[in-house]
Formats: structure tokens, C-alpha cells, sequence
């Protein structure tokens, strides 16, 4: 008799070749499933949210697996953990309904980008943002990055990457702001996500930002529905997926205590 | 005709055997020593307030130099952070009195210890703090710490090392909070540091906040005047020199701009 489980997942992507498994590169999906096979002896196979890019972090990864394992998701979690990297942690387990898959599921995400825009590096972030070399302006990018607010078709924003059956996302919530320590931070929720559709919105925006392009330039660049049209991919540095949204809360989590 | 230098540098310890030169190893003076002799083409030996051991960071290390170079304090700090590892940065260079030295003007330093007090580990935060796995009481911590405020005998709290003329130092502050982000900071200003003392300190507080031993704890382990007397050292990984007071602020500073 299999279960179902729910884990949601913190990783510095730095040293990892992305979330999927690959031959020969260490992966996040990889390094997930050998834990798995070390505890449990079962060789199982995971479904993220979705696969985050090499170098790319999370703080809100979701997971589901379907096990044949009896343990109790708190004794999971602290066998796992021991298992895991000290760059990967699991913050929660939760049994889910039988049929509970993290892609299909998924009602909408929150991603979080941050700059840090000052001429002098912050060395304890530099894994953890990108660094802009010059001052941007954040209350221009906020002003401009109204128009991606709402129901669009974003494939100005994504790379080519796998097919879609459409390119239509709706944006609910796109903030801009400076944090106490100094850096700019961009988060955007949504229903979903296309290819790089969160670099490339930053990129654009930080065109705005150093002033090379107007706050009507996102507008434009929507319009023109051509990659090429908006602002350079940010690097993955600055990425975290930070939450994952399945509207039900799920049964008896293992909270994280912290 | 040469002058005197006061450099700031931040630095993240994780990759280096410690400040000092030593053959074969790489260490933050030789950095900074071989990036000064890329741009200057002048091999200057540099001292630094105190030689900060493996694995420990840095904000506000301060360095002194005598250069025959006349280059500009904003000119040398742009050329040399474009040619240190991404793990350090000078903040600012200023220009100082022609008998500047590091060490022997220090008139204090202050020291910042974190402490992730939690099950679960910070992925984030892993080289800039230890990881406890359990909850500590840091209202009790800092009730404890307030033997240790003054001047006293700190010979307990010293691992063996270089040999000093004296063991007394005065603890101008010590604070233990909780910050924002969940974890503990332990923030010492003194006159100045015996070897390890800051670890040694935090490692007998812990002691306390975990429940192992009372309160009245450090007093007893000051009073011992034995290492044997304290707790365990802490791990390099949390401890940062935050700042070196010289009392004067020094002429035409480059700021850090962040």
C-alpha cells in the first residue's frame, strides 16, 4: 500500500547542475533520490514544482513522492536531513492525498530576485544576488513594472526552451523594494512561469532601472512579442523559488521550527 | 617617497588557512599581498589589527601599508578589488598618519558571533553561522555574560598560543540577542582578544543558554583561571571581527558607497 507525501525543500543551487537528473552532473532531483534510497532501500522517483536551473536557489521547493515506506514524516525528515548535503535541507514533510502531483497541482508560484546594486561586492551575498555594479533606480522599476501586472502573453519574457501550449500567464503580484540591508528585491507571483520568464523580466526591468530605457519599456516589450525586444537574461544567482501555492494547507506537517 | 595606507577589508574566511602567510596555503594576506604587487608592481608586506584563524570572517579587518606608489585611495581600491577573489573586497583605503600601524594603534576591537539555533538548517547561512540543533535561551545567556563585562583575568578563556605578556583584558560590551531573521548574535568590544577568546566565550554561554550549566557559570570559569574551566571552543564558521577602533577617523576616506 503506497502513500503520498508533500516535501517542501531549501537549496543553494550554486553547486548544482540544476534540479533535474543528468548523467555524469550533480543534481538536486539526484542527490534527493539517493537519500531517499539510503533511508528507505526504495528507489523512487520525485516530482518537483518545478526544475530550477543550474546555480538557481529555493527556499520553497515542493516535491511529491509516492512511497511504500511506513516511517512517520517527522522521522523522515531528520533521517533525510542527516542523509542530505549541508546545501539542501528539508523543511517539511506532509502526508497528501493519494493523487497529490507537485506540477499538476500547482495553483501558482512566488519567485524573489535580488540585486544587490552598489559598486562594492557584499561578500557573504555574492552566491545570493546579483551584483550590479552601479545604483539603480527601484521606484522607476515598480512604476514600470505595472504593465506586467494581470493576464498577458509573456513570450517576449521566455527563452527557448520546451514547447508551451501557450505563453499566456497571469501576473498576480509584481513588488519591487529595498530591503534594510541595502538590496533591491523583485518578487513576482503567478499561475506559472514560462522559461526564464523571471530573469528576463529583471533584466528588463534593470534597463529601466540604470535609466537606458523609459518606465513605458516592459509595455514594449510585451507588445513586441520577440525575446530580442526586452532587456538581457539576470543571472541565476539572484533566483529563489519561494513558495509554492496549492491552496489546501496539507495534513499534519512536520513544521520547521524556525 | 613613501605613505602610509589604512585599507577595510570584508572577507569570507570559508576558503582560507586564516590571515597570515604560510607556505603552500592560501591565506588572506597573501591575496591581498599578490594583488597589490599585480597593480603597484611592489611587494609590500601588510599588516592587519590581528590575524583572523581558518574559517573566520571579516567586515571590518583593518590592514596598514607603506607604498611608494601615488596612486589614489578610490583608484587603488577599484584596481584591487577587480583583482582580489570574489570572497573579498576592500571597502575603503584612507590615508594615514606616516607611523600608522595596524596593530599597535588598535585601541579595541569588536567581535560578532551567530548562532542558528534551530533543527533545521539554514542552507543560506551555513558558512556565516554555527548550527545548534537545539533551541538556546539567550535572555539567560546574556544574564550570565554580565560577569565577564569589565576588567578581568581572562586567562580561562584563552587557548594555548603565542605567549602574552598578560592575560587581562577589559570587556567594554556584551550583548546577546535575537535578531530578526530567528538567529542569536553575541557582539564583544574589548581593548583587546586573547587567542580564541571570543570562541571560548560563546562556547561557555552556550552552556548556559542550552540549560547544561547556571547562570552563574562564567564567573565560576573566570575564577578557575583554567581553559579546562569553560565550555568548548566555538567553530570558526560564526565568528566575524566586525570593527577596529583607532579612535581618530582617518583623512579623505573612499566610502564603501553601501
Amino acid at each position: 500500500m503506497k502513500r503520498s507525501l508533500k516535501l517542501t525543500l531549501a537549496y543553494d543551487g550554486t553547486a548544482y547542475a540544476g534540479w533535474q537528473v543528468q548523467p555524469d552532473r550533480v543534481t538536486l532531483q539526484g542527490v534527493l533520490e539517493a537519500a531517499w534510497r539510503k533511508i528507505t532501500g526504495e528507489a523512487v522517483r520525485v516530482t518537483a514544482s518545478g526544475r530550477t536551473d543550474a546555480g538557481v536557489h529555493a527556499w520553497g521547493q515542493v516535491v511529491s513522492l509516492s512511497t511504500a515506506s511506513d516511517l512517520p514524516p517527522a522521522v523522515l525528515r531528520k533521517a533525510l536531513n542527516a542523509e542530505l548535503p549541508r546545501d539542501v535541507v528539508v523543511r517539511e514533510i506532509c502526508e497528501a492525498p493519494p493523487d497529490f502531483h507537485a506540477i499538476r497541482d500547482a495553483l501558482g508560484k512566488k519567485y524573489r530576485y535580488v540585486i544587490h546594486d552598489s559598486p562594492i561586492r557584499d561578500v557573504f551575498a555574492r552566491r545570493y544576488c546579483w551584483h550590479y555594479p552601479q545604483r539603480l533606480d527601484e521606484q522607476a522599476m515598480q512604476r514600470a513594472a505595472a504593465a506586467l501586472v494581470g493576464q498577458h502573453d509573456f513570450c517576449s519574457f521566455q527563452s527557448t526552451g520546451a514547447p508551451r501550449e501557450t505563453t499566456v500567464r497571469t501576473v498576480k503580484e509584481l513588488r519591487v523594494w529595498r530591503g534594510e540591508d541595502g538590496k533591491l528585491s523583485i518578487e513576482i507571483e503567478a499561475d506559472g512561469f514560462l522559461y526564464n520568464m523571471v530573469r528576463a523580466i529583471v533584466g528588463t526591468l534593470v534597463e529601466v532601472g540604470r535609466g537606458a530605457e523609459p518606465e513605458s519599456y516592459p509595455q514594449r516589450v510585451l507588445e513586441a512579442k520577440h525575446r530580442a525586444a526586452g532587456g538581457p537574461t539576470a543571472p541565476a544567482e539572484g533566483l529563489f523559488l519561494v513558495q509554492v501555492d496549492y491552496g489546501e494547507p496539507c495534513e499534519s506537517p512536520t513544521s520547521s521550527h524556525d
